[in-house]
């Protein structure tokens, strides 16, 4: 059967899964007790190292689901997306509103990435 | 790396990405102003349009996941789904109640196909 | 184009999807009017039996997404869950608050899963 590479393994989950150039992720802020603005870039640069631990770069994503438990942190959010989302290399992309198992975080994603 | 083809790239998202044959995409109805019912049709004919643009049809569909933001569309939406999915070839699917980001919008799909 | 295995066809789904050495399910507990504790362990053996159908077992999970509709419900399910992943070979996982498309269902994970 094909490998499974697994990054950050707990006893919960693992932080990246990669299996046939594949790598599956998700991402919560490191600290969710800033505000929102911090908290979306602090994820976006986490995408970053995480890709790049991954042998990656922000240009190799496929599919972001986005969970925003704000509806009112839409536009804030996409702000700090658009500038940070390389020109030509845009995801798919999804966004609900819905809470997270995690107090505090102001956004959850999970990340499909070609590495 | 393995090629990732983007389709309709904008500044926020790809309308299509497709890696390794496997394509990610997401719709929501062209005309979040119309009734539920119009919506659901309107979503499903363009998931045909962008397997066509991809070559593939409706029988490549992997897994779809639905957001449904009012809990009383899902007796409407099943029976346009149910007549639109081609016989004995379902594809995984889930589905769960949440506020999408976009104001209007009765249904947004999240699609993973193989073209 | 790739082949695609489907298992537990109906109208509406399948059971589980294979293509490329990759399975999408989803799944619910068999028994909704079971107690929270219960459904969440019925609904990571049907995972088992599902994953040993396709081939594989619980060490081949790739991403598992977590529909939690009520929130109390998480420190029981992650206690559950803790105990039935095996050591070194979690996951990616994500997990939101929405309400389910089935009435009284407690959970619904959707699967991803090397084959």
């Amino acid at each position: 059967m094909s490998q499974i590479i697994r990054h950050g393994v707990t006893r919960r989950w693992s932080d990246a899964v990669v299996n046939q150039g594949v790598a599956y992720f998700v991402e919560v802020p490191d600290n969710p007790e800033a505000d929102a603005a911090t908290q979306f870039h602090q994820v976006l640069s986490q995408i970053d190292a995480r890709l790049q631990q991954l042998g990656g770069d922000r240009t190799r994503l496929l599919q972001v689901l986005i969970y925003l438990p704000e509806a009112g942190d839409l536009a804030a959010f996409n702000e700090i997306w658009d500038a940070w989302v390389p020109e030509g290399h845009a995801p798919s992309r999804a966004c609900v509103h819905a809470p997270l198992a995690a107090a505090g975080y102001r956004v959850e994603l999970v990340i499909t990435a070609a590495v």
